[in-house]
């Protein structure tokens, strides 16, 4: 099997010092584990606009696109705040996100039990989360078509825009949901508003039977969004997979992420259509920005990109016992008592981006 | 100036119960503050199903129309679950909220001081909250045409709902916001997804400029969707009102009716247009349902319709000191110790619903 083609772009910001912790963790499953990948590096947001006068350039989304993985650290920052609306360095990810057709945004909402304080919620109803919210991105409220504002007749305006899904969004989005499912605990639950929406009523239905041809062996329940977003509250560790509406993921995923009460530590994956070989496109990302007010002080934290990563390695390359291995030596550090500022609690230790990358390597030499 | 008339719609389950608490204290009100209402009381849901073959008679819904405000306690059961679609309890209380024009639907989210404990986060977040969600009633996602599923040339399908506002839907709302405002903190928090939505650009647009023409005296603020979902999470504290479309209220709402812990205490109010008078139709009801399950063994919470009718008094009929006197005895009552089931703590005392009503009424006497 040749290497695996893995494209990074580092990006703008805090992106390029959480990535360079990546490398360290690429470097040593090379010579610990022998597994080598094609790797190449490319520019996107504010870095690429200051050397293409472009926030993505053509050559850049044909790597991407001929790439097995592509893993992004963040963009955006003051410097480019002023440019034209489709050279911002937020167009640059919208537009790979859109060209590499990622109708699929898989958001974890776990909790490490070292972080476990930094949640507003009770240690009892977090501690252990692990839950995973699949959050339709292409489709939707966001996409649908007619959409505007126009100007009636009487001067008064009116704002539009359409909620819309079809029979084989559902099944694709539906088909990744169970998937996950049973690289999990088998049980997914699709938020709806079916009592109320009708394009959720085809959303339900279109579910049901996918389940009952496709997954038999993976438990599907259903629950309306309003109802979601309470038991996310109440009790979220009930849940397994959730997989929802564009919008409704977005308040959901955001929600859930919060939950954990550390947003540095949360991966994300975006994944598109398989290919004839069951390949699917894929971009991982962490969750947080690019956080300009702290970039190149050596103090963001790197785990959220480095356990991106291992989402990299578990859902593009089926590398599960790399990815458990990375998990591991993330929460045996944490244990540990390192913490960067942002996840800094009192009577732990205070280090920088590079000691953390660090320490995660020297965990993974005793483990792996 | 003439007796207020109040129209009381027991319905179904806890529903009669509860009311009878809240009928004790209409009977303290006329007895040591001189306040009489032209009281009358009528059948809606099951209840008035089994009399009159409807869930909401003609008769009903006049005099609801007629009402300065209507006081409603909850609908349905499963004796009733098999009746046709248009028969249904729940058809009942749509048809009466739709047809008083019931747009803006106000959702506090309370914690009194001895049920912090009731709440899953961690009490230092949520001692002391006190905000108001208002919700679109009427329009938004769940009203825009056009809806439905269609069936495609190839047997696929396709669902749409669509989102829809209009100038004068959005400063109504708006208003009832910042005249909300203006009797608590004086800060609006406009919530909604101008970045994606065009709808909502609308939304915030109508809303900054009729701040600036009739409300400069309230501050505006304006938030994402995803965003205001974390933040209820991280720190709900830092709102006062929050104004939404339909959808995102009902999500909203619901999570920050689960910060609170203690479903069975949270009270809600539906406002319609303002009349020359500037009287609102109103109905004022508990947020919880009819609980089937606890119905006739007088041991339900009536502190949640106990508290409907206390927002009845104080934004219907501005007798603001009355609805101070009520809230103040609730909390004295809930501070002594006592709870009915479904606030139970360890220690307290367990009582039933009419000895809970009789607890309220005693700690008015002593304070009013
Ligand atoms: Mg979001
Ligand atoms: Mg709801």
């Amino acid at each position: 099997m040749s290497a695996k083609k893995l494209l990074i772009l580092p990006g703008d910001g805090i992106g390029v010092e959480v990535m360079a912790q990546v490398r360290r963790i690429i470097d040593w499953l090379g010579k610990r584990r022998k597994i080598e990948f094609d790797l190449s590096e490319g520019l996107i947001g504010g870095s690429a606009y200051d050397v293409h006068g472009t926030p993505l350039a053509d050559e850049t989304l044909a790597d991407a696109l001929a790439a097995d993985a592509v893993l992004l650290g963040a963009v955006g920052g003051p410097k480019w705040d002023n440019l034209p609306f489709d050279k911002k360095p937020e167009r640059g990810l919208l537009k790979i996100r859109k060209e590499m057709g990622l109708f699929a945004n898989l958001r974890p909402a776990t909790v490490f039990d070292a972080l476990v304080d930094a949640s507003t919620l009770k240690p009892e109803i977090v501690a252990g989360l692990d839950i995973m919210i699949l959050r339709e991105l292409t489709g939707g409220l966001y996409f649908g078509q007619p959409r505007g504002i126009e100007t009636l007749p009487d001067g008064s305006r009116r704002g539009v825009n359409t909620l819309v899904y079809t029979t084989e969004e559902v099944r694709r989005i539906g088909r990744v949901a169970f998937e996950l499912a049973r690289k999990r605990n088998k049980r997914v639950c699709s938020v709806d508003k079916a009592n109320v929406l009708e394009c959720t009523v085809l959303w339900r239905e279109e579910m049901v039977k996918l389940q009952r041809e496709e997954f038999p062996d993976v438990e599907l329940s259903h629950m309306y969004v309003d109802n979601a977003a309470m038991q996310l509250v109440r009790n979220p560790k009930q849940f397994d997979v959730m997989v929802t509406e564009n919008t409704f993921g977005d308040i959901l995923s955001d929600c859930a992420a919060m939950l954990t009460g550390s947003l540095g530590m949360l991966p994300s994956a975006s994944l598109g259509a398989a290919d004839e070989n069951g390949r699917r496109r894929a971009l991982y990302e962490p969750v947080h920005g690019s956080a300009p007010d702290i970039a190149g002080k050596d103090i963001a934290n790197p785990l959220a990109t480095i356990l991106s990563f291992a989402m990299c390695l578990r859902y593009s390359f089926d590398m599960e016992a790399e990815a458990d291995l990375i998990e591991t030596a993330v929460k045996t550090v944490l244990k540990g008592g390192l913490r960067t500022g942002d996840i800094m609690q009192p009577g732990k230790a205070k280090v920088s981006t590079t000691v953390m990358g660090e320490a995660v390597v020297r965990e993974l030499d005793k483990i792996g």
